[in-house]
């Protein structure tokens, strides 16, 4: 059995309240529950390289030539007093930052801080080239002064609300809604508002984000990698360069496992939870990617792996969007998570 | 006299263990405090417009028809139990982010959490087009297309290591270091890595994050808007459209204070500082723009403002660079401008 019955069993246990219509959520966001107490809580940053650019401004009051450091990771994180000995990294997706993990669209608790809150020190990351990580602009200023040919300006990805409505699995096709959904769709105006320009597709591959985590890993000394989307594959080329530090991988909607041919000895280390939502079926985007993922989990266990692949109504958990961590069960499936992690991960 | 007399002796008096050699600071860092206790903490956004494009996208996978929303302000907050009346808003300055108000490049504890720790609510925003706040980059790939001619391309602003040091007053030039400087240049590769791409200059005047804040201010009821460098001139412009909601004004190292030939009106509802660091008059970059917020103090107070210009070393606090906040006596002067505000702001 690829997935382990005993948990299942108790997932579905502990859900069971969620298969119908769902628990009104507001009744755990932060105003109603006791205060936070942090033992500490800061950010800096992992990685980074100096470039040297003679067209770092084409202002005037600035001087061109000099030197910049991109493809740092930035990192927030918070310590819960007794924190348990395995921290929780959070690394959000495409077009996204770390907010992600915060405050949800509309106004409930995110997960960043619900894992403060059961114990885990809990690390959020911005990717390279996003958010408060610096990416390298300097080639848009060479382009603009005639020193670069105009085809090697970055392909800059915006995700547009319409298309990414399809992808974010809310429904079919925009506007229409797949029933039973659960994501906050009254407060989508505030999702949109963090979405950000996505700059991967100009970035090496790997992406610089994985040799930051790496670094990440082996300094927290066993963290449980929590990826999503484009980021899914992350952890798992982390564990390929070196799977010390990490202590789990749970990879949320992964846009990819790693093919089921290659080297899967990395990913017999640790254990690992693959984990999609609702309408996968419906989603031609999305139905090739669980497949994919089936195949993987399928060849890692048949290497000596612990990997589990978890579909959200197969354990009687219906209506989640591709932004499960922001749907209206989004502490419910937390807890499930929590759950397994208290479980399986030493 | 344009600066308080009282204000300015207290100030003298709290810091007087300043003027000689600074007293260690890491013995107040965060691993050494008692727990930090939140009522409540989250994100969100504030402002943003929809913009349609056709160049959302130059990659196959992806729609490059459709609407994303720009110029929003991400902000992240912590309220303390039993929060005093008045929140804090903290506005980073060119080429950084609100990362600026966190932890320092040496791994003290930021002002974010400092302002948090002495009862404040504390409100930390990413400017429009920077960090997590969202900006419009789908002129990059209509250019790219063809659709759009090159000068279009916007002019975006990396800010070297080389040309930093002296505008952030290290020293005079590249790699001196100013006699008694404060600024943990030990630890300066963290530094260079907060910094980001800056494209202000290819944003509408006033900058879009002017309307946000002021409608953070009303929403928030009575706040103190502290802003430094770019941004010092952006609690000015809050005022002008609106007052409400305005409790006060820190402006710090402004790289500019309103023109002295202005409307003062709006600047005589709250109580002000604009407050400088050391070596100003060494710096041909700063030493004008702090007589021209001379010029500015003069009026506002002639038309019956409340505005203190305090530059450091006239009360004896030396070595301070243009991060003052990331100073190693940045906590000392955290200390003073709480002083400050518990006397001025109601």
């Amino acid at each position: 059995m690829i997935i382990h019955l005993l948990s299942l069993i108790s997932a579905v246990l502990l859900m069971a309240g969620l298969s119908g219509s769902p628990a009104p959520i507001q009744k755990t966001a932060a105003p109603a529950v006791k205060p936070l107490v942090i033992e500490r809580q800061g950010s800096f940053f992992i990685g980074g390289r100096d470039v040297h650019s003679d067209t770092l401004s084409t202002l005037p009051a600035y001087a061109p030539t000099g030197t910049v450091t991109v493809d740092q990771m930035y990192v927030r994180y918070q310590v819960p007093v007794d924190a348990r000995r395995r921290s929780v990294t959070l690394i959000h997706g495409c077009c996204l930052t770390g907010k992600t993990w915060e405050t949800t669209p509309d106004g409930r608790m995110g997960w960043d801080e619900y894992f403060v809150r059961h114990g885990y020190s809990t690390y959020v990351i911005d990717q390279a080239s996003r958010g408060r990580s610096a990416g390298n602009t300097t080639v848009i200023n060479s382009v603009k002064l005639g020193k670069t040919p105009i085809e090697r300006l970055p392909d800059v990805f915006e995700a547009g609300h319409e298309a990414a409505w399809a992808i974010f699995r809310f429904g079919p096709e925009y506007p229409k809604v797949f029933p039973g959904m659960q994501f906050p769709l009254e407060a989508q105006d505030e999702f949109w508002k963090q979405m950000v320009p996505d700059w991967s597709a100009s970035l090496p591959t790997p992406n610089p984000t994985v040799d930051a985590l790496s670094q990440l890993a082996k300094r927290l000394d066993g963290t449980v990698l929590v990826s999503h989307s484009q980021s899914g594959i992350y952890p798992f080329q982390t564990a390929a360069k070196s799977t010390e530090g990490i202590a789990g991988i749970v990879s949320i909607e992964p846009g990819a496992c790693p093919d089921a041919g290659s080297q899967m000895q990395p990913y017999t280390k640790m254990p690992i939870m693959v984990l999609f939502g609702d309408y996968v079926d419906q989603s031609t985007r999305w139905a090739p990617r669980l497949k994919g993922c089936r195949e993987f989990t399928q060849a890692a266990n048949k290497a000596g792996g612990k990997v589990e692949l978890v579909v959200l109504p197969d354990i009687g958990v219906h209506g989640n969007s591709h932004m499960l961590m922001q749907d209206k069960n989004s502490l419910e499936i937390a807890d499930w998570l929590l759950g397994w992690i208290d479980r399986h991960v030493n």
